[in-house]
């Protein structure tokens, strides 16, 4: 069993014009790969195995972001079933010219595998839950986890 | 109002070594870019307008992609609200070198809002439904719009 | 012995400012780069081995394209020799926020050579002539391939 | 007057293979690129201005840093001239599939001058030294800046 | 008029993993990248003007080029009709663990036409042609430059 | 022991859009990026061996540098120990369209060390000095040295 704070992780990088898409803002790809990178780091942390992402939820653009601007992802496990984990991602976007605090960008939830060395899956530990937002969001994680294999 | 096949779109690339991710396959992001541009051109070809990607939905990694493979990413809308365009996104893979068929290695939905040149959200056309199988897509990405709507 | 159309094949992709050259419009190299791909993707599925670019003819640039616009490209093979392939590429671009029809923006002929697993050449099936255009434009292939030849 | 706590600044990523130089580790200019911009970030931080690089004095490497690799890169101010600031930046890089702590693999002192809106160097606000840590390291700082000076 | 060597034009890259295709080995597209460029310089000094690529004739790949190559790419005109300029390029390949002369990797003919501020063919210097060997080149251009004319 | 000329190496590109930073001038680290590749040349024609980046100093950025501006980078030894090599490199920048002389842009010292196959530090020949100019450049690169290691 591990805490949620053990592999809590974040990126954070300047936006460069080569990131743009052809409106001059950056591209939402661009922003996903730092994300799925992110939430990668999370999953390894926690689980100290190879993972790969399976499914992406909820993905929310709520702000365009500007090249020249500070992105800061910031990652987290909010739910880990036998083999794979839910980890909540949340981009924070900031402008260094003005004293203006950080926003919120875009939300997500990611999910991961975690494989061995032939590429099986392969247990995760178990979520050492504390506070009761980290309990009622294990639920909700629990929640979509039971939804989606429902879905298959 | 416009039919699903009058904006209906196709982006296909071959995957390079710089879209690698550390392992070796294909970064998930890199395909998720594709992926976005591609349910962009589909939202832009019906609405006639810049358009901007507010959410993506139930993207699922079903198999990786190698470096060298040949990435066909299709785009169509599944449902039109007011402002709203929700496009279901399939992205096949084919490994040039052999006879095996593309194989399916990755859904999702985007949604999109069309933007007036003030960047205001503004009216897109009306989606022409033909076959039963447009009409039940249509109903379940109305749910879907639905739901996301009750959840904020 | 295969048909023309069993290994036609389609590249497209949307120009993103980072393939931009200092005057602000599509570097012609990248459209090089991609023209490049799309012919070997079409010698690779008529050969089903491994094939490189040996020549580049006729590379003729009839319109800039733009950042934002989209960049279809079809390849398909005109001649086949013993080992070689000529493969015609067109490049069309279309401006998604007009009705405009695609345009042609450039043209080439690219000559693959089969490799097999030592990196020698090695036979590739012959090409199947169905209509008289498609044996008029097997007939200049050859002429450019004899040619060329000569010029050696 | 400014805390040096008040711009520290932290800029981290996942190495990927895009970044390689021909031997397969990550390319050294890679890892400036990003120490050039997390240390600007600082600067503009201090500043609220917009800031250039000047100089770059005694960057050390001491570690190769390997594709799939955490670098994790901290700046801070240490000296504050009229114009310029010097600025100390550490990359620590963490391998995620071991235990083992993060270790220092380069450092370097940077500096920038504030400039105004016509690209003039301006003035920037002094350093509140807490620390004799702090204390020590500006006088370090301010020897570097004099013993430039007298060169030129 | 203008010589020959006061627009000859080197440029010179070392071949990074980012360049490669999925062989391994440098794309032929990253390469008519450079050759285009470089090019694009011998055009752009002797014409003065901004100037933009045309045509490649005769482009041929000798021998594959692997990363952690230096390439050296030479460009120097060859004709100069009213107001278009053929380049002849030729990229040699050295390998710097070696001390095996540079060889010939791709030789081609870029035509670029001159543009004024509008974007509209505009004049350029003639060539002063001095030894037998430019004067031969400046006939086949001539040549090459006619044929092209005569088969639009 | 070689003479300086021998390993003297020149990098040449033009500056791209995705080299520029969010102000729309080239990257500093990209420009570094080129630096230590040209110093890395001149440092591997020198040794015949593998050779690593292990030292930056008094890097001066005397001139921004804007997109589509020719950048010539060149790089000779100035120093040689026992397995380290200090390299100077010179970075000058020509605009094309323009009559001014190419400007000297950044300077700086890198010094590198040959490894041997294991990636041991391995002895380099020693340098051929001819000129008063190249002793002087000596004596101060030994002084860089040796001040270095006193420093650690």
């Amino acid at each position: 069993m591990k805490r949620i704070s053990e592999s809590r992780s974040v990126l954070s990088e300047i936006m460069l014009p080569c990131q743009a898409n052809p409106n001059g803002k950056v591209h939402g790809g661009e922003i996903v790969k730092i994300m799925d990178t992110c939430a990668g780091v999370a999953a390894m942390r926690h689980a100290k195995k190879n993972a790969v992402t399976v499914r992406i939820d909820q993905l929310e653009f709520y702000d365009p972001i500007m090249v020249g601007e500070l992105v800061i992802c910031e990652a987290q496990l909010v739910f880990a079933g036998k083999t794979s984990m839910e980890v909540e991602v949340i981009v924070k976007v900031e402008d260094l010219m003005t004293e203006a605090p950080a926003r919120v960008a875009l939300k997500a939830f990611f999910t991961f595998v975690a494989l061995d060395e032939e590429g099986k899956p392969t247990p995760v530990p178990g979520l050492l839950l504390k506070s009761d937002e980290e309990k009622a969001a294990f639920a909700e994680g629990e929640r979509r986890y039971l939804a989606h294999k429902k879905r298959k």
